[in-house]
């Protein structure tokens, strides 16, 4: 025996005899029956932000689709042969093709025993390398630092320099995140604060993207709607972004101004004076600026630029650029990747308060780490082929035909839209969505009312039964009262989605007539 | 021009210009200067529950230890080489191989032209062939529904049977996390209700794994401790739990029991007997039953077995099958695979209400999906290698090898560090930690108030300084007031373990000595 502080030494075999001596005096016979009544858990005694949470994009009418698909599936008799998905940002799921370049490099660090074999290009192998020499024992199955794999964050930090003319950027800021709603939502947490009338309030665009909505409901804080203008091709207005500031000062404490560009589900660019504006609010109103820039190289039409707000607000002068606080956002899973289901991304902060970024860096470490096969993807995504290196070539055949395709896309899908009586779709300038304004007759608006459904989910729901197409209804995103949309992906193959519109059109003049 | 409602056609150019004409009138030359003063964001302005957070395992010491690595690596003298981290459970980070078969399915799944490769064996190509078929487009980078790949939560479903000798498992309770603590902090997410007295409690064994206090924290809810009973293997009594509930009942309303087993930090490994009484508590005091078991395979103890909580509850018999809610907890990053990175995990639910259920999938949706690439691991794991196939001889010897050899270095973890005068170790019956504790000279514990930091603490930063040994102070697990200890992982290889424990046995009498 030794110190006295020591625990008494017992073997394996003495504690299987169960949970202490004393506790067992109510054991096996002489236990009471347990109590019967309501679970624990109910829909009245869970969390009540929660039940507030909503999410169109997996919503009711997903779920009718999956269903559909099972009914086919069993030979059941439907109006159409197979249900097309364009409710969601899923480019492999819709056909594309990832990069061969990321994928070799994956499989490379998933089984490096590949290093040795010679049909993998020199440069997928050094990436590899590189990657695999990051991760602790050269495995991507160990964590990584809760931030992100060191290297990879000085590659997005050397990134964002290039793409912003070279606007420095201290990987110190960068965090890796798993996908970019994690970081969306972390920002969040952070700025929730007070109670009742000083509650935090964050300010979001409608038409928006459903994440937001349900990430402030679940956090509890308020939502502050303002208003994109739909008669200009969706067009930020700050008068609009005044008007809704002004009101909810009123019961809220605003905090936050979330901006989606390109936008999401609205398809729109902003222009450079656009952000100057907004940035110029945010200054004056003392907001934390939140930037969404998942699409960054989805942009379309002639004339429209990505223009990050980094590189805006640095270019503004040492006036704004050392004092607007700014997170934003990137991910693996849009652009010409479409990796979505790696889960890769990063979010950058720009002027956080230190003890704060401190805070940030405690709240991500109890997640342990974003997935490193997420984290490896971003970093080749940051850090592509060079000019000369082996792979370059091809992964620019494969980078423009991805985009190309999408440009395409994205004109012939505003084009048949505007052919259509009681359909009208602003130019989808960039991201991969249109959300054209339809005209629900009144007597379907009332049949809905009747059902209990949102007008456009009445619509949207008879689309699917109809002809198999999987639209999310505008009100899932937001819009203005009375005024009805949906969203549809632009992601279908090309052939395949001059069917799709051409069954959207027929739809809609059908149900046109049939309710007029 | 067609129906009235719809908006002006505007192109890509026109709203280049800006953001609404009225809304430039304070454009660039009018713009006021942002107001000066303090960040919006601010210690004192954030979150408050987010300062509560804290996470021991990546904390102050695991900070310190990156910055001696860097100092090292920069050649700065130090008394020791190299740092070894044994803070945290991080398999491969400390040498453990993985598992062929499965970074075969996982290179072949990123990279599917490689199932034309003849140097892979066919049964990794089947699986890899079966994955892909259930991805959309045939692509790990589509996403996945959001409770996780049909066929994965199917093969969980059956991998559950057989563990549990046929108990039946439905895929539809099956979630797919990114990780266990994803599973964790959801389910804690969904009990939140109640405010001031009504708030929900949760209970938590001390020692804890911390992911639990701080997902509580955040969340708001109360943290209600029992106490493990070091002096009999960090065994779990009853009475224990009855005091804790009752005195919590004074000022919250305890809705869950959360159960670690095989324990983290402690090690121990729950007889069948303790379960059964813990689920007769949870009966009885109608509490929401969570049982975090993600080392099931790290069994190490003779006479010590793995029993799961769901097997032992459907053995009680319907009474109590058919009413205790519960919900379990398995990871892709313990046990034999140590895939930690990979962020694969899955929960099973068992009695949950189908309102809160359709919740819980509504939830989950928001964040889309966890890592496919995880979720394909999650699914090796769950059917690996079966007799007969080409890679089953060669998985056993990986698996048995990396098993055996944890178990020889959980018991020379014991035996090395029991033969130190003041430290005081339990037997490593399970998991991959020992929680030893340890003798604190007073006039250690002294100086240690003086500087403000915990005496645990300051033993373990002194240990890092001296040996470059990194270890959690028992302080982050919590523990009985009075009682000092230290988590160690027992992961270094078997050689590195063995330097490590003589470096803590020298570090630990020169410390007493100098205090004394």
């Amino acid at each position: 025996m030794r110190a006295g502080i020591a625990p008494q030494k017992c073997s394996a075999r003495e504690v299987q005899s169960g949970c202490g001596g004393a506790a067992r005096s109510w054991g096996n016979s002489l236990a009471p029956p347990p109590l019967r009544g309501p679970k624990v858990l109910t829909i009245d005694t869970m969390n009540p932000t929660v039940k507030k949470v909503e999410y169109a994009v997996r919503g009711p009418i997903v779920q009718r689709a999956v269903e559909l698909e099972r009914e086919l599936s069993e030979g059941m008799k439907k109006p159409f042969v197979e249900v097309i998905r364009a409710n969601i940002g899923d480019a492999h799921a819709m056909g594309q093709q990832p990069i061969t370049f990321f994928r070799q490099v994956l499989a490379l660090c998933s089984y490096p025993e590949l290093l040795n074999d010679s049909t993998f290009p020199e440069d997928a192998k050094s990436r590899a390398h590189r990657i695999l020499q990051s991760c602790g024992g050269n495995s991507m199955g160990s964590y990584s630092a809760s931030q992100g794999i060191d290297s990879v964050r000085q590659d997005v930090a050397r990134y964002i320099e290039r793409r912003d003319g070279g606007v420095s950027c201290d990987p110190d800021d960068i965090y890796l995140t798993t996908g970019a709603s994690d970081g969306i939502v972390t920002m969040l947490k952070l700025l929730m604060c007070g109670e009742g009338a000083a509650r935090t309030g964050v300010m979001i665009s409608i038409p928006q993207y459903p994440l937001y909505s349900a990430a402030l409901a679940e956090l509890g804080a308020v939502q502050i709607n303002y208003y994109l203008n739909e008669e200009n091709c969706w067009s930020l207005d700050i008068t609009e972004l005044q008007r809704a500031l002004d009101e909810a000062r009123l019961h809220c404490n605003p905090r936050a101004l979330c901006i989606i560009n390109p936008g999401n589900p609205t398809g729109q660019v902003q222009s450079r004076e656009c952000i100057e504006d907004v940035i110029r609010f945010a200054a004056k109103e003392r907001l934390f600026l939140m930037a969404d820039e998942v699409y960054q190289d989805n942009v379309y039409a002639d004339g429209c630029q990505f223009h990050s707000f980094k590189k805006v607000l640095f270019e503004m002068g040492p006036e704004y650029s050392n004092t607007v606080e700014l997170a934003s956002f990137h991910s693996t899973s849009k652009c010409y990747m479409g990796e979505c289901g790696f889960r890769g991304g990063y979010m950058e902060i720009i002027n956080m308060d230190d003890d704060v970024k401190a805070q940030l860096t405690k709240l991500v470490s109890v997640r342990l780490c974003p997935p490193v096969p997420g984290q490896a993807l971003m970093d080749l995504v940051v850090n592509p082929p060079q000019p000369g290196e082996p792979s370059y070539d091809n992964f620019i055949k494969e980078r423009t035909a991805t985009l190309s395709v999408l440009a395409e896309k994205a004109k012939l899908t505003e084009q048949v839209l505007n052919t259509v009586q009681g359909i009208s779709c602003n130019p989808v300038q960039g991201a991969m969505y249109s959300f054209p304004r339809i005209t629900i007759p009144k007597k379907a608006i009332e049949e809905a009312l009747d059902k209990g459904q949102q007008p456009d989910m009445f619509y949207c729901m008879k689309m699917l039964e109809e002809t198999g197409i999987c639209l999310v209804p505008g009100s899932g995103f937001g819009q203005k009262e009375g005024t009805y949309h949906f969203r549809m992906t632009i992601l279908p193959p090309t052939d395949k989605l001059q069917i799709l519109l051409n069954k959207v059109k027929e739809f809609h003049q059908k149900f046109t007539q049939q309710y007029s």
